[in-house]
């Protein structure tokens, strides 16, 4: 069947599985403290232009931002996010498990902007009894947002100079990151990422990676004994080289940037596809995640030969729908794609 | 170099590695709820004897003992183990990170004896001051033990019986499972241990896969909601077919325990390699970890060539020192071991 | 200076004070374990009509909603309340501290009703990816809510019914109980809370102790070693018999109805107050807790002699204030009051 | 009947239930933000010699020893302390509850001294492995120790050296602190321990308040909002000014240690009624909780008449049992005892 329905339905590109399994019988020393993973941390360091930082693989997305966030987080503090952040929607309270309240704010297309973030918190502070409440200690965001949308380095700043002004930390999710950074729409580069943000990852499960996600802490000494914490996590891959053989290869000669600019190609068409047959968008996303209003029976009509999720009920019988290119979508498939809707 | 610091240092069985290529761009359901895990599960249940017990595929194993532990006690709950139980030693406080205490007990070699615990608990009940202590909730144990040793039919049955009587839950840590299963010095089947752990885990990432334990619950129904104490605990797998995959071919054919032979095999020439050339046991584990006395000096020059774990310094200027084989160790290796202590 | 800011800001009933003075020298035994808290029990579960219940006294309000939250949830459920719930809004995050995620509901004035519960819920598990979120596995309410509301009898059951649908426990914050109790306005009895909640706890703090809840869970069994529980939140009096001796006292004689009917009785009159000089409700109430608009420059003149709580800034200039009473008030303070305002 | 249980089963020193009494009806602030704690807090650092440090009230023990653990340490740290320490053996996994794991070290007669110290940590770092252990970040200490015993300046010196070498936080438990500060066999006093120690606290539940323990850091902004922190614990006591009430009153004139000398004198007496009887010391401490050998008969006959503790069954039918004197015990409590004994 045809399938739109994530971009976490395929293994990983081929140079990667080649790579694997040229290895596969040559012993690794264990937990990431091998040359593959430490080469895998400085070409990522290099590409984000801050060579003193540090980098870590995990293996998960919640993994990931449970990790980071218990790390940072003192435990009288809260985390700032959209409603539709991941982790206050989807990651089954594992930032509550590590005892920190997560605080939804209010977003536009899955994007907090710095004025919103700053009612909130002068609204906060101006509260006499804010004392009782968990104090915010981090903004999490996600580019992609969960709608596919972009911030512009200019909202980015805007929001690095509000977490400052406040003592908050920054945490980009970069689950679908390559997604992002292939997008002609956005001038937000990995360095600008590593120069606003506190900590942030390098997604791989959704963009050419079997699984895994780079955790890179821009400045040094941010976060000691990151690495017992990620133990701790259940975190830690015993055969952390899989993970540095995963991203040294996506992160040589641009191939993390070079793969995701396929899945926004054939983004674009399935967008056309769509539009030209007269739907119309429920997101206005220019990354990998498209999103559309179909009238139920359609979408249920659809459902047989296509997957895609259905996102939300809309009133008047229509639906929001999710569809969802990646690195390995063929041409082929928007073409199937467009015949069945025709 | 030669080297035998763990038995996690080579990827994944080749069949394996040969399964995984070559449905690395079918598209797959995500969450391990494709038809690779459900069979994978089915193979399992099936050789526990078990049919209707269930089966989660997790990535590791700290992870897998902090989700699970955390799954089955209640707050006011503590774990017991052998002093020397990896989740007390070695997982960076996992299990209290969720909330537990783990409590040490005196232990022969790793295992845990049930009079030292009928003991430990009567003395705990006679206390009367026990209700401001946690509670034993669980046993936990390891099969093979850190030390390689496995526990007998017998003394597993007493132990459950113990635990039965005081309302503890018996866990089996089986990192290194396939080495148990498959020594001959065991009579411990994969349907014993089913039958008297309300817990288990049956080890891929150290018995020929590249990550991943297989969480077996014999009972069906004694943990709800258990997906999503996975996904909270950041151990939900996006692409869990690769999980599927993988314990899918290692219980086809019994490769399992077929592969895990040759780890005992090259364990045995290893240990008579020591012992002719006058070295004595630290321990005498009957599976593929392996401990010898040797003077640090003899030490100090082997491990210029030879890489293994230093396991403790002792008196008189030895130490303890641990070799372990794997499914891949090949008898040139150890050919080669031999020359080097010659 | 006149003050209504809260209901707990004078000591204890002066017949609890004369109690504790008598008793102060004679040796008592500690942690609960003494007669006069074993009187108090029986007292409160007849009270209750539940006397195959089970009470267990505490410190303060958000240690008890913390601690018997965390004692009942399991690690993957959250608690769901009203969005103003007091522990989803001014506890610090204590029930996050335990891994629980609270979920905010739509309310009126500070109550939810069946209905929009019921909806929650099943948009809940219609959702297919359900599983990634917390599993509702609570409903918070408070009684009086934080807006000084009351359910009804009727509405109680509703939810109660709701509640046993979906597997919820129903837990009932009383921390202001009395007042309810004593309200004509409530058809809600002890005997009915009982007979409905899984779990609640009779406020003493504000209503006549120096400090103290008692939590009462109707069904024997429902929370097996909640002693251990309290302990381990460090919620377990040294002195117990110091809030034995308080709930004795309160549960004598009714004590603790008939003390918070003047509470009423002045918040009645408080209320004709600010309503004859024109001012209007921000918040219908029948307790001792009352809410009013007034323009923000009456507000600031009145805050110079007069302590109340700023409850939210409105539009158009207007703030919403909170007048409290408690079983302490005097007529002639809202004489004096009435005085300052006209 | 006669009892020497424990310290804990009076109530307060007559003096500060007269102050409760005088102002009961008095309406204070809440939360602490009162004069009379600000008072106390003042009075406590003075007596301290850190009139820049800071003072927090809290209800008890278990609770203020969870509280400031869990505020001191990052998620990746542990707590060291004495095998016997309160926290590792009688908090009911408290320090655990906030992810903590409590690490137990031999020691004498509840003390740690600063060679045992040393060497576990020179061992600790020494171990390769030691990332994957949780990182040693406090050393709790109990002055007086659970056996009576008190460090000396020397010894707490030492302590506070290697912690400063390492790290590590040193953090003292003084429950029964005025028992020590009273004690002629110790030189320590309360400027030495705010010098030595990062954290605190002086015990009042134990020395002649109703309850409450008085944290103190010496040095200020060691543990930024503390308050959110003790809210979240539901460590916070609404009527705070109970608390500071009574402290103001124990460090009024020096009547803190003043009321602990008679439990030392009373003790002093009633281990002399032993010795002379010919029983002999289980420990020798020199403050209000004595340890005596008892044939396991003698100790039944006069466990019908006295309240005290069976502490440890020992060899050859003898029995440790521990009786323990306070600010109330008279001369004729003493001496009824010798006539039992007689």
């Amino acid at each position: 069947m045809l399938r739109f329905d994530s971009d976490y339905m395929e293994g990983a590109h081929p140079e990667i599985l080649a790579r694997l399994s040229a290895m596969n019988l040559e012993k690794m020393t264990g937990y990431g403290a091998d040359a593959l993973c430490g080469q895998a941390r400085e070409k990522i360091l290099q590409a984000c232009g801050c060579p003193d930082g540090e980098v870590y693989f995990l293996v998960g997305g919640t993994q990931t931002n449970a990790t980071v966030i218990d790390a940072l987080l003192r435990p009288y503090q809260c985390v700032l996010c959209a409603d539709s952040g991941h982790i206050h929607v989807h990651e089954a309270g594992a930032v509550e498990a590590s005892g920190h309240k997560v605080v939804g704010l209010p977003h536009r297309a899955g994007l907090v902007d710095a004025d919103t973030l700053r009612a909130y918190l002068e609204a906060f502070y101006a509260d006499p009894t804010y004392t009782h409440m968990p104090i915010p200690g981090m903004l999490y965001i996600s580019h992609p947002s969960e709608f596919g949308t972009l911030y512009t380095r200019a909202g980015l700043e805007a929001l690095a100079q509000v977490c400052r002004e406040y003592g908050l930390y920054l945490y980009l999710d970069g689950a679908r990151l390559g997604y992002g950074l292939a997008s002609e729409a956005s001038d937000l580069s990995l360095p600008d990422i590593a120069r606003l943000c506190d900590a942030f990852y390098i997604g791989g499960t959704k963009v050419g990676a079997l699984f895994g996600e780079a955790v890179v802490f821009p400045k040094t000494g941010i976060c000691p004994h990151f690495f017992t914490t990620v133990k701790r996590h259940g975190a830690l891959l015993a055969k952390g080289w899989l993970l540095g053989v995963q991203f040294d290869t996506l992160f040589t000669d641009g191939l993390y940037v070079r793969i995701a600019r396929n899945a926004l190609l054939q983004a674009r068409k399935l967008r056309s596809v769509f539009l030209t047959r007269g739907y119309r968008l429920y997101a206005d996303s220019p990354t990998n995640q498209q999103f559309f209003v179909l009238p139920e029976s359609d979408a249920k009509t659809l459902a047989e030969k296509v997957g895609f999720e259905l996102w939300a009920r809309l009133e008047n019988g229509e639906v929001a729908v999710r569809f969802v290119t990646s690195w390995a979508t063929t041409p082929e498939q928007i073409d199937e794609l467009a015949k069945l809707l025709a």
